[in-house]
């Protein structure tokens, strides 16, 4: 058996959010698997107390402390493939969650290779999307590295609830103010969005009380009487200006959050598929990713031709779908990022919204690789058309419609 | 029976709306085909003023008119299959009129059989996609009829202008009290929607001037400061209540038509990729459509699976294209048609909304058919649930992202 | 613990093949779960020795044997379905072991219900596809009858070899006549094909061994030096004739395999991705099957239209796809078929092939319901094409392209 | 009017082969338009005669003739990237004149810009793709360029046989030694393939006549009795050696048309469905495509995981149909090309093939990249697969399955 000298027992990195539920976990991998604990907190911009996170995780028993920023690492490099993607799984979720997961587990095996970790520990439930797209980026980054997940390990995990998470911090010696109360939704926040689930929302027949679970955003019904106007620079899928300002991505998203959180834009209730084969309900508040999302398309519109928006659109719902499932790094989601980049040179350009209530109105396009043109478009005949070419183009477009006609007489 | 010569001219049905262009096109025909001319004008829900049109015709040298009511057979016959799939082409336009074109040119053949015409004249525009749909529903029901499209004749159509148009009835001795002025937009209207096109819309940099553009709607910065909550009942993908009332398919829309316009719902401003190789850009009001197609989409979220809600995705995108194209009468409609109506066999059951200024927000649905199960959805674990099967099914399903890392690391 | 009466103890139905491995299920059943165990052994072609299985079975300590011969079922509702699809997964594998366990499954519980089973127990590997198609099908049609599956059972089924388990069934009192040698290939035969994986064929970097493996066929260069002359008849998709001869669709294909085999016919190499996520290699025969295919795919090209043919081979794909994985009983297979049955519906006509040592050549193609019209196809222009009808059409098909031309040189 | 010097006529230049068709064109493209005709003829392997071309087109009155061998170019730019999405038109057809067309195009452009010529004249007939391809890269590359079409132009063109074009170019002084004698066949042929469509062909109720047809291939009857076997070395998808002996891509096509060909590999019989709505029936021989198609799929096998391998499955469905439809130029093209450049850099190996008598018959893959993994997909249990982990993977797989099953006895 191995000597119990602190230096010399094998390291464990936790994915820790300052919360009961990780805070429970230090003393708990110590327990059960006489681990060194690497608390890492990846600031994703879900906005919780950060301050104090540190000893919070010293006094529960941790080693070690990371608090890592990587918003801007997380726009650039997760989002911006989404956004250039109109990334949405089964049309109405932007995968907020979907892209985070992989750019911290990313992280999560930086610092274990780092601090020569064996293991890689995260809270996620055993029921849910999340587990898998932890675990699927670190088999693909560190094979070697083993992932506890302590909510599936029903053996040795036995609490049930808050009450008994901290009894089990109580008995360990470790008085932390946490309280009992069960927070009123399970949720989870970045720079992308924050979802919420669980209470009155499990029931798919109920309205969601967005009166308290709304935490991004005004309901419309609350949102100014007064509409704003924005103006948006994309440059070859990404924006690069908000109302004629430079900025970098992280901040533009930073700043239509609050805009359109404001005037009750993005609000999503959807039950929708998981991975596991179970339908969860959940609802979703994104205000800046739906306007960006939003005023990306409206820009593709202009400069796409016919056959590249319709098959972008059959590429990018199977690239949601891998998002969805956890397969960010995958030969599959790294080809059709591909096809989407090439697709992209053309996505620069100006787009004007106005939002009002929940709603964004489209407020005039331009670009200079737009293939909208006037003189055609117009239902006076120009000089570029000549409409009796129509009559050639109709013939042979509607041979196989007049031989299936025939054909369908016969039958 | 007739007496006189007439009898002997070859017949040609003529798509007659009562304006302008098609009156004008009575003695157009008359002159230079010599054809006795049988005006067809099909009550597609276009709310135009048909009385008075029989007399119009007339004076202008009709032979014969028919005034054909098929609203019953529009929602039911080709409106209901586009509700299925839940078809928008290019994620964003209805088909209210791609939908209408196919029905409208069944019935002239209909009349056309009748009274043994040779040939079937319609207005559309030659840059368009109207004369794709009449021409090809025509090919496919009916190809040895001769089709006649005016507007693609440029050797013997020679009027630019309603004054050009004016003068030529004028000539003729027909004396009709239309005006000279500029219809303001380019319009198509029938139960399932409105059309504009033109004027400022034309350059998509501009906004569209909804004050003097809109048909059906308030714009939601008018639409009444209360929410409207409506009830809708589906069976089989179709709905059959309104707030509790059984109503046919018609009288629905209809009424979602008044109060989805009261609210300002289903407003649509999208530049689109015509058949012809051309974008244009148009307003959809759909205030009906867009809450029955919000509605059951609701509704298929609760009883689709994933493999068969994400492939109908797929074919109700292709389903989009073949009905925007003019492909109603094709196999392959057909046969998309068949999938969809064997999903629609769960699409059962209850959507409640509210309707707040252009919103449409979600208030609760249920269905017998529903495979959402709360006790599997909720994060509390249940006896049916055993979180263990996860740690297996992550195992397997993320092999080929453990074996596609080690690769990935070699290359 | 429960009384010894026979017939108070519960039942299972094991699906059993009268080889060692499910004659060793019987007594290890009995001893770890005390069932009765009834023995069902489903024909499905696979022209195993049959007579004196139901005395293995009893010899082994079964209660009751049923011998079920499904074959024109598994042909009309199985392989029908199949060949309609042209389904061929990862465009070579013709599904023959896929598509026959759900038959089997819906009688296994067809038995069980009967004789109020609560157990189904199956010999399929813990790394395999059957497992999973076995035990799809069980939970579709009966979610609440248990499944066993020893091989996964590590815990309670300790044999590794086929020597323990006849010295397993030696210890138990039972004496039956199985050799210890290991049979040379793990095969799986039915009236649609013949599998096999193992030894050589484990190394995909090895030529398979022919002249050991094959059953049904003969190799290419063993076949004849004259080639053989077929010709088969369809009505809407399904073969009806055989060389002018009415003939059930089992007898067709049981005579093709004769004649195919011995010409060399489908013979098929591939490494292929199993729903586990392993790759594994096979060695397929189909001759019955591969001509049959291509026979139906020669009189698609004749009868579909462009935009149907590439659309069924997208639904194709997904069809072959669910039938692999195991979800024939599920709601996208049965609307992928609708989508199917309804273009076979001009699947009708003969095709003349000749057989020749591993080559299918074409002999000739007819339909009643050919779109192939020789006068449009012939350069020679004919009254049907007017060649000027090419200019318009090119002009509009390649607008988008000539637009396209100019931003690309901006870009 | 324009003064009569030679050098201040317009030019056109005249896709020209030197067989009768485009030798006819020099006189008359100077009798209808008074240009000044450079000749371009480009080798894309098809072998014809070319010394003396250059004399032919003067004679005939040709201002100047370019010969310009592109195969290279070919071969690395157009057949390449068809190659590595294994792209076959409707499951058959290889490509080979579509992907020609536009190298052809291009360099038709290019010989244009050089001499300042305001047309381009090809001689494809107006029922054909070629037209559509040629005529699609030249509005693509060049949109002022106006395109001369003769096929179309009924209403100048005049000549309906070798006979009439012989008498022409006698009344025009031009004594060459054409024969009067119908070619049997239309025919296109280049360094990837040789197309035959004509004569019997045109019934497809007839088998082809393969004793007059075949140029480069024995049938499979009189092929060897021996089989020939081969080794492939790919890198990133593309072959660089030929049984261990590096060779330039265009070389190792040639070098396999020959051994292909006389083995009896890649004889195509297929009714397709051309861009303008006929179906039309052709004879294809690709020896060397249909090897080098094959041995880049098995490799394939070995390398792309499930899910790549099924969606790049469905990416060369569509871009085959884009290459066949003469849209090689265009922004869809570029973004599936990038697609597929994505997955081909794991695909890097040798594949060993044996050919006999029109059979490839694979003989051992290998690759660097594999995931293909022995321990794995054997049938005995490694250390690398825990079986029970299957469970976990089927309950969840099967879940959706287990609910509709109890949906689908409620319906």
């Amino acid at each position: 058996m191995k000597k119990q000298t602190a230096n010399k027992k094998e390291k464990v990195v936790l994915a820790y959010s300052g919360g009961l539920d990780t805070t429970t976990l230090i003393p708990w991998l110590k327990e059960h698997f006489d681990y060194d604990v690497i608390c890492v907190c990846i600031d994703c911009g879900q906005e919780d107390e950060l301050t104090g996170l540190d000893k919070k995780a010293k006094k529960a028993g941790a080693s070690k402390t990371y608090i890592i920023d990587i918003q801007d690492e997380l726009c650039n490099d997760f989002v911006g493939p989404c956004l250039k993607a109109n990334a949405t799984y089964e049309n109405e979720y932007l995968l907020g969650t979907s892209l985070a997961r992989p750019a911290i587990a990313k992280h999560l095996v930086e610092i274990a290779r780092k601090e020569n970790a064996v293991s890689i520990c995260h809270g996620a439930t055993g029921k849910g999307n999340d587990q898998i797209r932890f675990e699927l980026a670190i088999k693909y980054l560190a094979p070697d590295i083993k992932v506890i997940a302590p909510w599936r390990m029903t053996d040795i995990w036995k609490m049930d609830s808050r009450e008994d998470e901290i009894e089990y911090l109580k008995k360990k010696g470790i008085d932390l103010p946490f309280s009992s109360a069960k927070s009123s939704y399970s949720r989870d926040r970045n720079i992308w969005h924050i979802s919420h689930e669980g209470l009155e929302l499990e029931d798919p027949a109920k309205s969601p009380n967005y009166e308290n679970l709304l935490v991004l955003s005004n309901t419309p019904q609350k949102a100014p009487d007064k509409e704003t106007k924005l103006e948006i620079e994309f440059k070859e899928g990404i924006p690069v200006k908000l109302n004629g300002k430079k900025m970098k991505f992280k901040d533009i998203i930073k700043e239509l959050n609050k805009i359109g959180g404001k005037n009750g834009i993005g609000i999503i209730d959807i039950v929708e598929n998981r991975v596991v084969g179970i339908k969860s309900r959940g609802v979703y508040e994104t205000p800046g990713g739906t306007i960006l999302i939003s005023a990306h398309k409206a820009l593709e519109e202009l400069v796409l031709d016919r056959q590249t928006f319709e098959f972008k659109s059959f590429v990018s719902e199977k690239f949601s779908q891998l998002v969805y499932e956890g397969k960010w790094f995958s030969p599959l989601r790294n080809a059709l990022s591909a096809f989407i980049d090439e697709t992209q040179k053309y996505v620069t350009g100006v787009v004007s919204l106005k939002l009002y209530k929940g709603n964004i109105i489209k407020d005039g396009t331009s670009s200079p690789y737009s293939i909208y043109n006037k003189s055609l478009a117009s239902f006076a005949m120009g000089t570029q058309y000549d409409a009796t070419d129509a009559t050639g183009f109709i013939t042979l477009f509607g041979l196989p419609d007049k031989l299936h006609g025939a054909i369908d007489r016969k039958l």
